[in-house]
């Protein structure tokens, strides 16, 4: 029987638009923060894996492992940078995880982190594209809000979802993030907002998307038979699931399924032993509206099409049956990319302890997050109860 | 007692300039010459892990995971890069080992690969220059053959070594690398050729550094107890470590000591149970020569101050008491970066299984690989032993 796997700190920057601070002053604030709220020293941490998409591309610094170890002064601890497009804070989850249960190490620090804003925005958009297929999909002009867009035509051809459903996420998300004193967006949206502004790609408007962001969210992960030794609520990590599925959204059986969902959620639900009915609060992957639409059908919260419908009853709001992104997502908390897959956990972490002051999910005891690289070429899924 | 793991299949493309190949198409090659060779099928295979420094500097692509699970048909298994400047193939390793001893999965591919020639100069230049520390070093406007002249300096100045002993390193790694079918470059230099060609950091000349390449190696892993369902020839990793560093040298004790590499081989040594003489074969990071002359001796080969006069005398020749860089290490064989460390694997298997046809090290029993990022801001260390 390998080593089960506990959460016992989180730590998160305020996501935004950082212009007075660098990669590496978030990276250390994110976890800072994260080793107080553990009560662990930087001694007691055995590993190190950062979550990061492009800094390469958007700093010209690769080698983030080496930078983290330095700038955390936790040399010469291993440290190395995981990456899966925008699912890279997720898979950075899974990796320190697995590690664990590796029994090689008993705590690993876990670092999400992305800077976007120090590009011009048009290498801004270029950096986000590398996700896709560099020869099939980027190489021909198809940005990831084209490749978006044509996913939502199809899913309301196919299903009748309207554009007002779709809208109804992104109030909710907004509606949700003036609560979370770290969101990016702390203001409401209307429908006939979300309707009215520029077109981004028809169908979807500049607020269907999630805009661009610095930021940095940590966890420290325990091995759990030690978590007790650190934290009075340490949250166990129940379900951990990725799978892949073609990069380029042409070769797919169906665009409007991501079948890298269904497939990394099926794998967490039966490690958790839980069915999706049991999940009472989750943070999805909206990096477009009707990507999480999507994400609560391919999570089997609501049969296939019936994603917007659901939206639109108030199943995912806070009250709702399933509450989903508590936190404002991706679109109003933010999406500095490869911190979001960690970001998400502390929201579902902050839940499951009853620490979301203002946007608290009553009760809530089992927790799910769901992390997509571009188009769902990877989806990271992990489950986290409460001990 | 955690699972053991093994090598089952090994396989690698050409390393040089290929023009008419993509990365995806060396990632491919050298995935399907391993999983032939492993005797092992797509479905097989439980997981994927990727090692690549910047294929989003290099040809505009992240997300290699993805692309690698979609290009060698394997969706939906997981699949994950891992990023750790030029120690990517070693570090990638080592999570498909870690991986395979969580228990989660039997079965891995681990793929290295990087293809640098698509740029121009300058471009690739700097790329290389992002496993820097791109504040304090990148920025100032220090290229790597700057940094390790610094290094190659301050060792001549500590410890006498000479610019003969260096050369001595990379006319040997020539040497063997004419023996190499796949090596980038098969001809013979001599010790005047090297220290009378152009200058390229005093006082590394041009010939002092590995050139880039483009290439794609890969390995199998896979639990030592299913091995021998698959080959008679397994070799088992019997020790793993990885360290971190200073990413930037400035911030070290002693620049002349690579104390990642002192702490990653104690790790595998211990977890091997053997010390430094009993190592029979060992594939090290040559980036330039000074570095393979640290290798030896921060993995304790040989005293402090005594790298260059056991080049000279023969050490690490074929036929000396510890071959080095039988392949022709990164300098002659090549150095895709994210593909170096799966290479280096790929040698030592071939030594160990008896397979390396005009370099083979008779009677090779336990071979070690070592890989350093940028200027050993991460060292990984691996021990392989022959069943």
């Amino acid at each position: 029987m390998n080593q089960e796997v506990a959460v016992i700190g989180i730590g998160m920057t305020k996501i935004g638009e950082h212009w007075e601070t660098d990669l590496r002053d978030l990276m250390i604030e994110a976890g800072d923060l994260a080793l107080m709220d553990a009560n662990v020293d930087g001694e007691d941490i055995d590993a190190i894996f950062i979550g990061n998409m492009s800094a390469g591309l958007f700093i010209g610094q690769e080698h983030l492992g080496a930078l983290a170890a330095d700038y955390d002064a936790l040399t010469p601890k291993p440290s190395t940078r995981i990456e899966a497009a925008d699912a890279s804070g997720g898979a950075a989850i899974r990796m320190g995880y697995l590690a664990i249960k590796s029994g090689e190490f008993d705590i690993v620090l876990v670092n999400g982190v992305e800077k976007m804003s120090d590009l011009p925005v048009e290498e801004v958009i270029s950096a986000i594209g590398t996700s896709s297929d560099q020869s099939w999909e980027r190489n021909f002009g198809a940005t990831f809000a084209s490749l978006w867009a044509m996913i939502a035509r199809l899913h309301m051809h196919e299903y009748g979802t309207t554009r007002e459903q779709m809208a109804q996420v992104i109030v909710k998300n907004h509606k949700n993030a003036v609560q979370n004193p770290l969101a990016q967006f702390r203001f409401p949206v209307t429908i006939e907002g979300v309707l009215r502004t520029g077109m981004l790609a028809d169908p979807l408007t500049n607020l269907d998307g999630a805009a661009w962001a610095d930021g940095a969210a940590a966890v420290v992960l325990c091995r759990a038979d030690y978590a007790k030794k650190f934290t009075d609520t340490p949250v166990l990590i129940s379900g951990s699931g990725q799978a892949s599925d073609t990069i380029a959204i042409h070769d797919r059986r169906d665009i409007t399924t991501m079948d890298a969902v269904i497939k990394a959620s099926k794998i967490a639900y039966d490690q958790a032993k839980i069915t999706p009915e049991d999940v009472d609060v989750a943070e999805l992957h909206d990096s477009f509206s009707i990507a999480e639409i999507m994400a609560i059908e391919d999570l089997d919260f609501v049969p296939k099409g019936q994603g917007g419908p659901s939206v639109e009853d108030g199943l995912t709001k806070i009250g709702g049956k399933i509450p989903c992104n508590t936190s404002g997502g991706l679109k109003a908390r933010g999406h500095p990319l490869g911190a979001t897959g960690v970001a998400q956990v502390f929201e579902v972490v902050q839940q499951l302890r009853g620490e979301a002051n203002g946007r608290q999910v009553d009760g809530a005891t089992i927790g799910l997050t769901q992390s997509l690289g571009g188009t769902g070429g990877t989806a990271v899924v992990h489950i986290f109860k409460r001990r």
